[in-house]
Order: C-alpha cells, then structure tokens, then sequence
C-alpha cells in the first residue's frame, strides 16, 4: 500500500468515497482514527459537497503525519524538481517540495512548488479527472507546508519567468499534504527572496523587504530563500576546497580544545566559563594548539572549528562565533614557503568556487548583485611599504610603521584593485612594532617582521606569521612587550624540545564568503549568527 | 649561499678555518655575532681542539635560528625518511628530522633521526673526511633536537630492527643542529613507545611505562611517538571518510553555533559562559541546529564539531570536550532509509580504515597489540527485544523496557560478536520510555520507538532518532513526558512551517577511534584531552 492511506484524513469521515477505495483504507484508517493523527487540512474543502461525488477522491488529501509504519510501503520514487525538463514531457513524476504559491483563477489553480533553488508551475484545473473540491483544496494549502505531487510533465506555450524549470510544468494528478506550514507566515519566501537594487530603482519602495532581525528570529524560513540554500552550500564548498587542496599537500587534519585554562590572547575579550569548581575560557584562536602539533611532529596542520571573540563589536563584519580555517606547517629556510601555499590555496578556493558553483553564484546573484570576484594567479603580493606608499600617494598621512585602519584598507584595497585588477592580495611584511610578541622579526630590517595579512575586497580575512620556534628567544620578546612569563610558560615550555620553524594563519569562514559574495552584513552567510546582542534562535 | 653559514655558531669565534670559509662567512657572521644570535650546542666541541684543524669545519655545527633570512637561499633539496630506499644507495641525500637516540662508541656514533612514524640509522665514523670533532659533536646533542643531515644512502649489511628503514642507513656527511631540544626531557619517546604486553609478560616489570598524566602534561613530546603520529592521521581519516562520503550522498556541510540561550538537553551537566550582562550556555549537541537545517531545506546535512558535557565522568571513555560527527537526514517515508545510510557509513569508515590507513594501523598495533576490527556488509541490525532475549538468555535479568546498563552493552557485545561474528552492529527499535520526549514513537508498537542506536566492540558510538517533525505532535509527547514546553518554544517553533521527516544521529569522534582501535581509554584519541580534571595543556 502506498502512504495514500491517510487520505481519509480531509474528510472527518463526511466524504463520499468510492466502495473499493474505502475497502483498501478502512483498516488502517479506523486505526489512524482511533489514535487522533488524522487532521483536518481545511474546514471549506470538507463543507464543499454540493456537487455531489468527488471524482478526485483518493488523490488528495492530508497524509497522516510520516511515521515509519511498516504499514506504509511505497515503491513510489520521487523525481528532483531540477531534474524535471522537457525531455520528460508527458511523463507522470511524483516530487516532494514546499508550496511556494498558489492562486486560483475561476476552475483552476496555479501553484509554484519550491525544492531548494529550484522551483516548478504545477496546474491544477477542474476536468473529467480532477473535481472542483480537489482543485480548491489546492487553492487553500496553507505556503510553505510540504506536498506529494504528482502530475505530468507539460510543456509549457512560453517561459515561466518566475520558476527555475521555466520550459515545463506539471499538470496535477495527485497531492497530499506532508507537512502542513501555519497559516500566517512571520516572513514571506517571496518578500525575503526579493532582488537587492540600487537605490536610485522607482519600484524599490513598493516592495516589502525583510529586515535582518526578522529573518534571523525565524530563520528557519528565511533559510529557505533560493539565495540562502546556495549561500550555505557555497559555504560548505570553501571548507570543502581548504580541505581537499590541504589534505592532498599532506596536511593532517586536527581538533583543538574550545575551553582552555588562559586565554589565548592576552586575557582581553575572552568569554569565562564555569568549569566544575574552577573556571575556564573559550579559545579566542587555535593558535598554540596548532603550534604544539608542530612542535609534536605532525609538520603540516589544518583546523575547522568555532572561534570565540567576547568583543562588544556591534558591526557588519564581527561575530562573537565563528568558524576558523586555521592552518600552521612547518617550513625549510623561508616563512615564504607557507606563504605560497596558503597563496596558492585561496587561488584554489577562488578557482574551485568559479568552477564548480557557478549555478550557487548565480542565483546569490539574482538577489544581490555584485561584481564577479576577480583574482590573479599567482596571487599579487605586495609588501607593507608599499602599500603605505600608494596610501600616501593618495593622499593618506600615515607613519611607516602605523597599522592599517579599516578605512585605509579599504582605501588600499580600491587602490590594488584599480592599479592590479585583483580582489585578492596578500601584504608581506608588516611592521613587527604591530604584530604579537611571538612574531619572528625580520632579520634583514630594522621595523619589519615576517607576518603577513591577506584581504579580500579590501577586507582582512587572513592574518598569519612566522612564529617563533625558539623558547628562549621567545622569552625574550615576549619581555621586550612586557608579557607577563608565567602565564605564558605553557606556550613557552612548547618550543623546549626543539620545534621546526614554522608559519601559518587563520582565516575568517563568514568573511571569506561574504567578501568574495560582496554580501553587506557577515549575518548573512553565519547560518545561526552570534553577536553581543543575539544567542537566538 | 646555503644556511651553513651558522657553522661557526659552535665556535664561538675560537676555532680554526680555512681561508675561504672564513672569507664566505665573515660579512654575515658579524651581523649575525652582533645580534647575539648564535648559539654553543656544546661547548666540549669548542675546547676540543686539541688534535689541531678539524677537518670537518663547515660540515656541522648549531644552525642560526632560521628566521627566513634573504641571505639564505638554498636549493638544497630534502628526502623523507619513509623514502629513503635501497634504490637510493649511494646517493647522498638530505633529511630534516629529530635525533632520537645517538651512542657513541669508539670512533663511531650511531644516531638514529625520526621523522613522524619512520627513522633511520644514521652512523657517523672518524675517517679521512669525518674529524673526530664532528662525530664527537654528533655524540653530544641532545636527544630530541631537530638536525638537517647529508648522508651516503648505503645498504645494510643486515636489517636494522629497531629503525622503519631496515635495509639502508646514512652515512654522514654533514649535519646541523636546526632546533636544540632541552637537556633534560620529561620522558623519553622510547619509553613512551614502548609496546604494551600482556600481563603475564615476565619482562614487564622492567621496562619504564610513562603514565597518562606525565604524557598529557608533556604531550609536545608524547604526540611524537610512531602510535600517536599514526592515532591521530587515523582520527583525520575518519573525518576525511565521513565527509567525502556523505558530500556524495548530497549532505551540505553546516556550522552549529556553540553559545547557545537555553541547554539543549534540559539544564543538566551543561557548562554556563559569561555573555557579555548575561549568560549563555555551551551545546551538548547541534542536534536542534541540525533539526532546523532540514526545516530550513537543507534536505541533509552534517556538521563536526566540539561538544561540551558538564559531566563529573572520571572514567576511561568520558571526556567534557569532544568531537561530534552529527548527520540529519530528510526522508521519504521510514527512518530506515536514514539508518541505512548511517549503517553503510560506518561500513565504508571501517573499510577505508582497513584500505587506506593499514601502515597507520600497524604502526598503532606494535604498540597497542589488538584484534583486527571486524565488521559485516551490510552492517548486522537487530531489534531491541533480540537483545534482551540474547542477554536473558546470557542469564541477565531485565525487564523489557530497561535501558542497557554499561555492563549489560558490553556483554551484549561479545554475545553478538560472538554469534554474528562482527565488532559493529545497529540496535534498533529502542522502547519509548527510555528515549527523549521528541523521539517518534513507533506506530506500529505499544512500546518501540523509532531510535536506534549503533555500537563497535561492545560500546556505544552512535544514539539517533526519527525526530517528531509534527509541533503540536511534539507538543503532546513534551507534556507527556512533562517537559516545560514555555522552555523549548524555539524548538517546537522551527517546525511550525512545515517540515520533512526526518531522522539523524550524533557519533563521537574520539569513542570511534578508541574502539576501533581497541585502546583503553579516550584520552589516547584526543590530541588535548579534556575531563573534570584537566583543562591543560
């Protein structure tokens, strides 16, 4: 039997129904009755009886909710809304998707089912087949409740412009109800899906936009905007591509601990927790752990974990959680070996998205414009007098050994844009005076160090170094900076046992992905975002 | 020039060169004497200059610390260890890697350098071109430092037992001291390899063991042993196989936030974070997250990542930090088509172990000798009332709806291994009563439930459910099992608007590893473990 046995369940027992269709159902459904899971869809449909026999009964209704009954056997095989083009045309297919919309016109019904990105024109119109009751159950299914449909694939006269399949539709045959939405909506996918435009657009302020907070307090439906299911599946491919290239470079995938003892960084904006009778921290980086995997050995280490700021950043671009693709690797003679593979990594990165999500990036795309995310390969490399120097020349008063402000980055980031043509850049040599105690310096300048910072759209989403390997003369720049010893020993003590020198950097997932989108706001593309004023949901 | 201009690093200006050595190394030398940056490995090296010129001058000697100078550049090209074969032979090749042990006897110095789970002897001998400085300078460096080595690949006459290479070995030609490791070492890495024997093994007593806590406080030193280098490539493996594998079934990869508002497990052993004025708590599981993926599309996801119990667990499998392999899954009709893919997940994580990691494995067993892990395809699925017939059968007293106490799995273990033949196998059909209030009951029975949980050598890796995708269904089982519904409104909220069935499970990283491997206690498969009393290093 096939899970149709739940059809019963839009009539409270009022529906007419056929004596062989009832045979098939009666069983299951006097047990279905009995236990109270069979539910009304909609009062209108059951009251609807005047014409007499429904034609179409026992192909619709509500199913009884989905529980694994051995009883339900389907060898019904569904069909992906995606998959569905004209070469299946006059074809039956079942597919299960969420009613986008639906509208009726006189004796028929117009629906839109979604399936992620994709999306399909499903008619259903009063005939010899289908009765008046079915078609205006149809038309009353609240949106976004999940459906069984099948229908036969049709092509259409000329394209539907706003469904993804816009050469063919599906002309009803069956429907049921998986899952039924609420009937009012706290957003509408049509409104959360609507296109970005520039603010000189006439039609901008006819349309209702969903602001932030409202997406983000229901995000359960606001993550099913076409733009969203590809923002996280795009997403899912940059830790994806880091992993791979990493993995095949021989780089040993690793787990570093959340709650640690000190804080990472100093002691500043880190979060306290409560541990047994003692406290402990959250990680601000993963930084000493991978440090210490060198120093045990494992030359090459990369880390996909949650990274913690307790900072009270009320900003576009700071979350209080988010992801680290950290990665650290010991290296022969130059830090610039590491250089050039974490260089050579974004360029994979930059590459493998192009490649392999370009329909993702064109259906972001379709609701917020942006210019393509240009990079060369090898990746541009400039050095920290340099860039101070095109700041200059542009007006910027800066001294040679002052960081960038987040104006003047983006300011160089426009420059290195305009002059090279490059999103991505990486700038060499920052000025140790800047940079942590455990930086190494660079040993053939008086101000420089080998630490570098990589931006994306004139934004900083990595930031890396040489770090010292050696624990005495470790100690000593951590005195020159007046970092207390002891409560470094722990760090310290790592590089006793002899340690290869080494580098490494940590890069910011949401930024990455929201930069190389040219998305305004990191909430964006953090599927559950954290920030001072958001745990929820 | 090559990095060999620290050569005179283990002079300390006093000893003699040759002319052009000395012209060579001069103009850097300064610079570098000025910067106080060359160290004395040894100073019986220095003063041993009575036999008059050392012949070996500018073949050995302490490395500047290597800081990615430009002076460096060097085309010098290393081999690994593991590579390094007879068809190398009377090649000279370079290798970068820790002296694990040196003897000196005689006129010679056997050295053996270790580079993650490979070694090679390498035999310094006073000869026409080897001073007897040199190989007295290999006989004094601390164990444990990191040496760049030139030496002549050269057979052996027979096999070197206690090196992975055992036909060939180096014969020197120079050697630098790169990173000098400490004096004293808090254990030794062979004391800390040493296989572990049965306990009627009358050599036993003798050999030094290093205890848990002496390996966790110096773990730099204890992750370099050959099982540990090989434990934790084996742990990235089955995060490599987990992923790869369920990225081809269609899984989105997706991040959980780790702060969260509520607990996600009702209130108990959940560790409390300071937020910023307020409080937040740490995930004992994404499982809410995951649960709103799939109401939010996704379809099907996966995420790895820490989870965090407040548990006063002091036992050999508790941890209070661990690594979660989470997977939810949208299905059609029967949480069976999600338990089979969990069920061929794990097949295809033991046969890419058993495939793809045999060298880690073994490297694994000489220390921790263990039983082949053994397994069906597909995986072995009983009911859970089989169980309980099996262990009533075993003389085991227990009612039909008790939960499986340690004890009890463990002997349900062997009895299955023992009639079935296979360290993995799914317990299905778990009774309701001992499950969480959103499990899907079974419809089919007054007692099941539609959870399942999944099991290696005896002990549980995996717990999973069909989820209630239903909100006022939910609702009904929360007040049935009297949970505050006012406390999980956001939960009960994100399937309001329609959701799939679904079902999914967590798996526990280290326990996977851990049983895999037959070891004895979890904190052997967390790089930096964490439990009630250890939150260092």
């Amino acid at each position: 039997m096939t899970s149709k046995t739940g059809a019963t369940g839009v009539s409270d027992g009022e529906q007419v129904k056929s004596k062989s269709q009832l045979k098939k159902e009666e069983k299951l459904a006097a047990k279905a009755m009995k236990k109270e899971q069979f539910k009304t869809m909609n009062k209108t449909n059951t009251n609807d009886q005047e014409s007499g026999e429904d034609i179409s009964v026992g192909k619709y209704g509500v199913l009884k909710m989905i529980q694994s009954s051995k009883s339900v056997v389907s060898d019904r095989v569904f069909v992906d809304v995606k998959n569905i083009m004209t070469i299946l045309a006059d074809n039956s297919v079942w597919i299960r998707g969420r009613l986008h919309t639906s509208r009726a016109k006189g004796k028929q019904c117009f629906m839109v089912v979604r399936q992620q990105q994709w999306s399909i024109q499903v008619l259903a119109v009063v005939s010899d087949t289908i009765s008046k009751q079915f078609v205006k159950f149809c038309s009353n299914i609240n949106k976004e409740s999940i459906v069984d449909i099948k229908g036969k694939v049709t092509r259409t006269p000329s394209k539907i412009g706003s469904c993804s399949q816009q050469d063919v539709e599906l002309h009803i045959e069956e429907l049921w109800v998986v899952s039924q939405s609420a009937n009012q909506l706290p957003l509408l996918i049509e409104d959360a899906s609507r296109p970005v435009k520039g603010d000189d657009d006439e039609d901008q302020g006819l349309n209702i936009k969903v602001n932030q907070d409202t997406r983000l307090d229901n995000r359960v439906i606001d993550l099913r905007t076409p733009a969203n299911q590809a923002i996280f599946r795009l997403e899912a491919g940059v830790c994806k591509i880091f992993r791979d290239l990493l993995t095949a470079k021989g780089f040993v995938e690793i787990h570093t601990p959340k709650m640690i003892n000190a804080a990472s960084e100093g002691g500043a904006n880190v979060f306290t927790i409560s541990y047994f009778k003692g406290s402990a921290y959250l990680a601000q980086s993963p930084q000493l752990y991978k440090q210490m995997a060198i120093a045990g050995d494992f030359d090459r280490v990369f880390t996909i974990g949650a990274v913690f700021r307790a900072e009270d950043s009320n900003t576009y671009r700071h979350l209080t959680e988010f992801v680290g693709l950290d990665l650290e690797m010991a290296f022969k003679y130059h830090y610039h070996e590491v250089v050039d593979v974490i260089g050579s990594l974004f360029t994979n990165i930059f590459k493998g998205l192009r490649d392999n999500y370009q329909s993702e990036i064109k259906t972001i795309c379709e609701q917020y414009p942006v210019e393509p995310f240009k990079f060369l390969d090898p990746p541009l490399k400039l050095e920290f007098p340099t860039a101070v120097n095109m700041l200059r020349e542009a007006g910027v008063e800066m001294g040679d050994e002052d960081d960038l402000s987040t104006p003047n980055e983006k300011l160089l980031g426009r420059l290195v844009k305009a002059k090279y043509d490059t999103d991505f850049y990486i700038l060499d040599k920052f000025p140790l005076a800047i940079r942590p105690f455990y930086t190494m310096p660079d040993p053939d300048s008086k101000v420089a160090s080998n630490s570098y910072d990589m931006f994306m759209r004139g934004e900083e989403i990595l930031s890396g170094a040489q770090r010292i390997h050696d624990s005495d003369y470790l100690i000593e720049r951590a005195k020159h900076h007046q970092v207390d010893i002891e409560k470094i020993a722990a760090y310290i003590d790592a590089f006793r046992y002899g340690c290869p020198p080494h580098a490494g950097g940590g890069i910011g997932l949401e930024r990455v992905v929201m930069l190389y989108l040219g998305l305004d706001n990191i909430r964006k593309v953090s599927m559950f975002p954290r920030d001072p004023k958001r745990l929820t949901p």
